[in-house]
């Protein structure tokens, strides 16, 4: 629940290109995007993990806010079986003023992971297990093109201009002189973009090792120390060692723990982080509004 | 909407024997709610004014908080046609866990304007003139027995005992002698008790002196400065002149200004205040978390 001293959680990724794609959406999750200067025209898409209050009753918020600027593009909006009902019934109730489409797009068991993609990521989701049905979420942003060499370019007769860009796109080009110019012959290998994973609430499950492979950053709840694995089991959530043993064993490189219990304040952090650090070399607990910078791998 | 310098309005009023009502609960109420240390178990009701998203989303998260403690005493939320359906609506799409039952007490226009009566006051709502059908409210404490004069009593043969108790309390008692002696012969005149009024959104209205007659304290709109009335006008909202001018009319002794629009940041609230004191000597820009106490009338 929303306290005093710690928001809901809620997670914005912001690409090279400014795009934000939002992950769960508690109350109040408008009061920090704002503050944070994310930038609404930027918002593309929000996921929801699972329809417990505490994920998803920011969502009319945040749609009636992003309604406040003139000629919005349409707005994604992932998440359970439900989702389509909920804001359907909200919108209605409160004859909320939507300028933009909202297109939502409902979990189907349907075989295939990915949730959505665009021209700059690709979102997958997975099952995992709640004890109502929740959604497990994995971000990757697309390969981009090996990095250009201007050198064998020249020594390969292409002038630097505009040829260079189209063999920057991966478009093969005429020389001046009439030969022809592969983009493998000038770039390097390509390179994968970042890759972010987002897991929150769960019990331990086989989705995990799935969506938090090889990331760059794993979000992952930081429910329970594990003295209280015993409500940890009871309530479907995972232990600080679940979850950062969990991370390691996938080869993330980095893990943020989200989600704390209430009973944890924040003089109780440290004991968490510890408990963390034992299973993962770089776990650290995430703080209000705080911002990590994913290097684009080279 | 809710702003990183400004929550939306909710206002609780806090009785001599501890119980809270809340008028209005947008997105976040529950924060300050708990950061006041109001208590959950003194909540017994919730006034909605309209069903605007920054009037009432808040209300979800607000039910599942008294969720958390054992045993509740039921909830009384009031509010327009309409509110029953909303929170329907969402308790049902989220699943919500509420371990109390909830008295929803829709306006209807049955001829009274009491809306809610107890053993400590009685609220009144009466429908205002907003863009969507909005009510107004008005608590007025019960009225208290006059002043017990020990002497008098002492007078009259009643030993300082359990009759005095029962004297205060209204009742004829008997003395050792067998005298008998009425309520009226050792209790000064009745004192009536608290007053105070919560009004917003509303273009100016008939409804408004009504709500605002005598108040100790009026809870009203600045929602604009006058140079923006027009503005106020297509909105159907009220300027500050307005608001302070109604509450100077119907004689309330002091007026707080809520619900300021969000053009207005903190630096223009001196700008409001010079233009509410124009109009009522008392009058002033509430802030959040801001307590004010009234004085019980003597």
């Amino acid at each position: 629940m929303p306290m005093p001293m710690r928001r809901l959680t809620s997670v914005g990724l912001r690409t090279g290109q400014g795009s934000v794609y939002l992950f769960d959406c508690g109350e109040g999750t408008q009061i920090p995007y704002k503050e944070l200067h994310l930038g609404l025209r930027a918002l593309k898409l929000v996921a929801v993990t699972h329809l417990h209050a505490d994920h998803c009753l920011g969502l009319p918020g945040l749609l009636m806010l992003r309604a406040q600027m003139p000629d919005p593009e349409p707005l994604t909006v992932l998440g359970p079986p439900g989702l389509k009902s909920f804001i359907h019934h909200v919108r209605r109730d409160l004859g909320m003023y939507i300028n933009y489409e909202i297109q939502i797009r409902q979990w189907t068991d349907n075989g295939s992971p990915v949730a959505h993609e665009d021209d700059e990521v690709t979102i997958q989701w997975r099952p995992l297990n709640h004890s109502v049905f929740c959604l497990g979420y994995r971000l990757d942003e697309h390969t981009r093109p090996g990095r250009f060499d201007p050198a064998a370019a020249e020594e390969l007769g292409v002038p630097c201009g505009p040829l260079w860009g189209k063999l920057q796109q991966g478009q093969a080009v005429e020389t001046p002189t009439g030969d022809q110019v592969e983009p493998d012959q000038v770039l390097g290998e390509a390179r994968r973009g970042r890759r972010v994973a987002f897991v929150t609430d769960t019990a331990p499950c086989d989705s995990m090792p799935l969506l938090m492979d090889g990331a760059d950053l794993v979000l992952v709840e930081g429910m329970f120390h594990s003295e209280h694995a015993d409500d940890a089991r009871a309530k479907k959530h995972l232990t600080v060692e679940q979850a950062c043993g969990a991370a390691a064993g996938a080869g993330a490189e980095q893990v943020v723990l989200v989600h704390l219990s209430p009973r944890y304040t924040n003089a109780d952090i440290p004991r968490l982080v510890a408990e963390a650090r034992q299973h993962h070399p770089r776990a650290r607990v995430g703080r209000d509004g705080e911002m990590f910078k994913i290097e684009a791998p080279q």
